[in-house]
């Protein structure tokens, strides 16, 4: 496996400069662990994305699975202009609890003009996965 | 086509008692149109939801379709228990516009156990889908 | 809506010439309406296509949705070199009765290196569709 | 890990019993391996599945993703009632080579209605997949 085009800290320096609105503090948005096309970022438990019934709501899990990829295109790729997701496709598998969100993004292939990856999002500290991913990303 | 079994203003006040925390005036959501299996809702335009570029973000219309999808089940279902979406797969066609949005929903299949429609979105004003998103949902 | 790029029998005289091993008079089938971007195609009722329990099976349904995009491809971009299936998302919403399938293909995107289109399929002579597809083509 | 509901061979007969249309020696398709809800099948090459250019089509992939679900629905729910595919997502990532084709199917969630699973289909002997799917089926 290749190095890392770009590691966690300049990925999140970069989402900083460039995504104010969605990458701030506030967000609770982190980046884990950054290897080659295969990631690990974490979302904070937040109160406000609870639904009736104490889920997490769907619309919450697809912007982290959308984040996770990102980081992931640019651990292949670096800093290139930003690429536009053109498919997602999830399937919510359990309920999730009242926790940390964790998101696993692995590259499955890295064309020119495309780039097809999955994610797998797990409640922390649960071993199933809550919810599961595929999304393609054209690249500019 | 039957009579729907819950008209626009009944599904909006179930959704404002159900779902504060989603459905209430800020967030510039509303019913347009509700006839069986077949419905329109809107999305006023929001500063906070454009990403660099002044596109409008992914999950935003994900969130969209989700909220068509859950007014086209009340549509036909009446005030079920909730439904759990399982599967939602999203194509993204175009940039969307700095304007609303507007979602046309439509169910394909409505089963005893399985609900399953699709949801085109547009930017008010333009003719062609900016995306288009099919979705499956369970009932309890 | 412009004129079609091609028509049916010089679609259908280009499949015989470019994909023998599938298109030929054995397959039953035939390309019933071309418009631009907006196409009918049928396949004939073949008793090998049955599965245990009457029901034509997943992959027969797949193939005549793979078949209905490649026509409507044509229809607005012409004999240009193969296009190529980047993805597909199909909903399975009834069982389909024994008799020929009729697939409705429209296109909702054609870009310079996507297509985008959904297609319903239907059992000859039934109102509500057995399948949905959506699916994306990349243009080499 | 639990042990498989069933094992390869047994799971073997029982396609040969209620698929003899489909699961018959001519058709080179093989159960490799059987673990609980992750298995392994393999297809012989066969000349009449390439397509122009040398590709294998796409619903020749989609056909072997069914049957690798199949199989994987055998090992933890051993002989019930036949499954029905609701949804099939496939993203189809290189041109596959003119050799046999491995599947590798695993379950992502074994619900009492719904099991959902992905595929990752190989050409014989090389590193990278070269198509992707997710899959549900509904258990009667």
């Amino acid at each position: 496996m290749p190095a890392p085009a770009m590691n966690a800290d300049a990925i999140a320096q970069l989402l900083r400069d460039e995504f104010p609105q969605f990458f701030h503090p506030g967000r609770g948005l982190t980046i884990e662990r950054v290897d080659y096309g295969n990631i690990r970022v974490k979302r904070r438990f937040q109160e406000e994305s609870i639904r009736p019934g104490g889920t997490i709501s769907g619309p919450t899990m697809m912007e982290l699975a959308d984040f996770a990829m990102y980081v992931a295109v640019f651990s292949v790729a670096g800093p290139i202009p930003m690429a536009v997701t053109t498919n997602l496709n999830i399937n919510f598998l359990r309920k999730p609890g009242r926790g940390d969100l964790i998101a696993d993004a692995k590259l499955l292939k890295v064309g020119k003009r495309l780039v097809v990856g999955e994610v797998a999002i797990y409640s922390h500290g649960e071993g199933d996965p809550i919810a599961h991913v595929t999304t393609t990303y054209s690249i500019p």
